[in-house]
């Protein structure tokens, strides 16, 4: 996408609660991107919005239930009435509760799809309408091993991570030739967070040879498949450690 | 699976509605097995259990609503009480209803994944306690093309029919080693029923060169799967029409 | 594939020197086909030939390079000529010696290609020559695990097997269409044989809880594959034993 | 890939005689790089070499018959020797010439297996070799529309091309917990090069849309994998142009 510098840009991160989501709010911002970042409660925000704004970048926090057709609908319409139009927007929901289908409920079955895919739908939606009028713009989705892989014990997220990678899909083939570059890195390993940390020390403690991925790092290729140009674009990729088994 | 003929043993269709679910009952009539189908009304059903009767095979419909977690459970207790151990269930609820991205509304993205895959899970789930206890039974998914690919105007259809196949690996990953086979049929191509008939005219006219699915070829698939010794199981398979270009 | 009881039919199977390709050949024999045996020596299918016409069937034994095409070339000239057209062929070498990367020499890596998918288009182009002339006919081929993955120390294996899956796709999209049922069959996981029980004692012990698959099992789905009509083929099909981690 | 600047670095492109090839040897060579290309004649890289001279960077070229063992052993020897250690390798030879399975020749199937994968083989074996010494270094890889899918009239290719993928697939779970990053990048879509614009001029007049690849956004994408760091390395990622239909 090549940009025009004579507007205001907006970069749209839904899911910026996680260190993931952060990142690439940053890294878009550095860019000169108007980086508006989403979480349900707008409060937890504030700490990303700072940093953001402390490294000189500009940053807007909302607090939006993603999973609410009237909340994104009213959260589109706002941030491109008070920011400018959504160059690209990122969709960065994650949900993984694993769980034998023997205990599995229903509840939790479709909280997991709720959040990780009809989310994923209603954003996507409700930006790649305003994208067609202009005929341009970025979308982008954040996959994991369980997109391709149904594990045992996996099988709310899976299924809810397989859904996300055929709207993603879907909408590639439908909006590509309508100038939308839309595309879906699956991200296959643990992440340095806070969560990983202190759930998963031993993973964590493999910081130190490289051995999980650096939010920073992921971030980069967001942007990177933002820029490509239209003749070239990847619709897929994939990212992991290098000594991460698979 | 192999037989043990001491006992009634159940064969339950969720999704008896169509040509398929219907000829996938009676293959397993004429095997003795009681066929007992559902579909969301009882009343409709009257029609498949007169004929498999009339055949000599044991029928019995029930109204339910395969989405609702208490019908659910309520219906494999109620089928077990009447008949005996649910041996084989087959999963045929389809939802295919094609629309841009840029017009789906939250309200048919949700009901297409909740007929086609919340249903699954729920009939699946409640089936599989049952049959872990036991230690054996098969459990049966239809899939599509879709369930490999997102195609555009797709999203709502490949989103549940990606999940839907993800729920059907995680399954058969988790429950294999408990005896319990679990496989995925993937009908690429258009079957012989009404719809296809009125619909699509021209495509039904290529029924003369066997160019569309007969329902009893689908379901003898089914079959035999059921029947695989289990140091031989299949997870997937797909059928197409000879012509059908993929 | 519906059978025309006026005249002979001959099934081939290259690559009738293990237990699986003895299977194959022997389930058409139960069937009336007349069993078309080859292996690089014909001295070593006495046996299989034997048991085969002990058991009532008939079989002849090849010897032939299914390497070197003026070989193939003679051989399909030669069976046809002696026994009838071939109905069903079979291709199933295999050449799996596992090696790292930086060990594997330019002569191994070519080998195991020669064998595992040169042989496979070599036989599988001349006898397709001759099908679509009478326009109608089965031609099978026995993948692995190593088809859909390139596992570390397994360059060449797996790339001899992705590439034998590509010309059965590549032939089931071509020869379809004209009739030719091609299909391709997964097999996951440690097969009952002689090789198996003394390299691997610990796996073959398996055996006990049907944690090995049987060759007669896998052969079934051959049989099974060559019957289906032709509105419902199947391109393929995957088989492993319940208890396999995948 | 982090660079250490202390030492000269060698970007190695094997079949470097189309327009992709020569682009990306261009890209290395603009980061300073020493770009060593190669094909079958040495002579007819002395455009390429010159070009990327006259833009100040370094470049060579080898002529090396890729497919034959001795010829990439005394390759890779000469060129470390004379220039320093290799730190990315791109292996960038096609074989595309589709045909009917039932007119291929074996001689042909041969030789676009020789070409597009056994030359890989070589050149990936004989730089590994000296990568994992050194502990670092990057491998890639050119796929095709044909790496995923085997169409009608592209056995030869499409084997070719799935045997590839299955190498750098083995490679990069052999060789990515030893520092080398192996990737595979599968081109979708035409290429705007001399063979296009003569023998599709219809598909090349789509360049005024952006319709067909742009080999120095292709050749982007190379750089862009080389420099990916370690903990969240790509393995594939797909090009293609917007509008292209998949």
């Amino acid at each position: 996408m090549e940009s025009d510098n004579s507007r205001p840009k907006v970069a749209l991160v839904i899911g910026a609660g996680d260190a993931t989501g952060g990142a690439i709010a940053a890294r878009f911002a550095r860019e000169g991107y108007i980086a508006c970042v989403v979480r349900r409660s707008a409060e937890k925000l504030e700490p990303l919005v700072n940093r953001i704004r402390e490294e000189g970048g500009q940053a807007y926090g909302y607090g939006s239930d993603a999973r609410k057709e009237e909340d994104v609908v009213a959260l589109i319409e706002r941030v491109e009435a008070e920011h400018g139009p959504i160059e690209a927007m990122v969709f960065n929901i994650g949900a993984n509760v694993p769980c034998s289908i023997l205990e599995e409920t229903a509840r939790k079955y479709f909280k997991i799809w709720e959040m990780a895919c009809l989310s994923a739908f209603l954003n996507g939606r409700e930006v790649a309408k305003r994208m067609v009028e202009r005929g341009r713009g970025t979308i982008l989705f954040t996959g994991a091993t369980a997109s391709l892989r149904g594990s045992a014990n996996f099988a709310a997220f899976s299924g809810a991570k397989h859904a996300l990678r055929a709207l993603a899909q879907s909408m590639a083939r439908e909006l590509g030739p309508r100038n939308i570059h839309v595309a879906h890195v699956i991200v296959d390993g643990a992440i340095d967070t806070e969560f990983i940390r202190t759930t998963f020390p031993e993973r964590y403690a493999l910081k130190e040879q490289d051995g999980i991925l650096n939010p920073e790092h992921i971030a980069e290729n967001y942007w990177y498949l933002h820029q490509q140009p239209r003749d070239a674009w990847t619709f897929e990729l994939d990212l992991r450690p290098y000594m991460e088994r698979w």
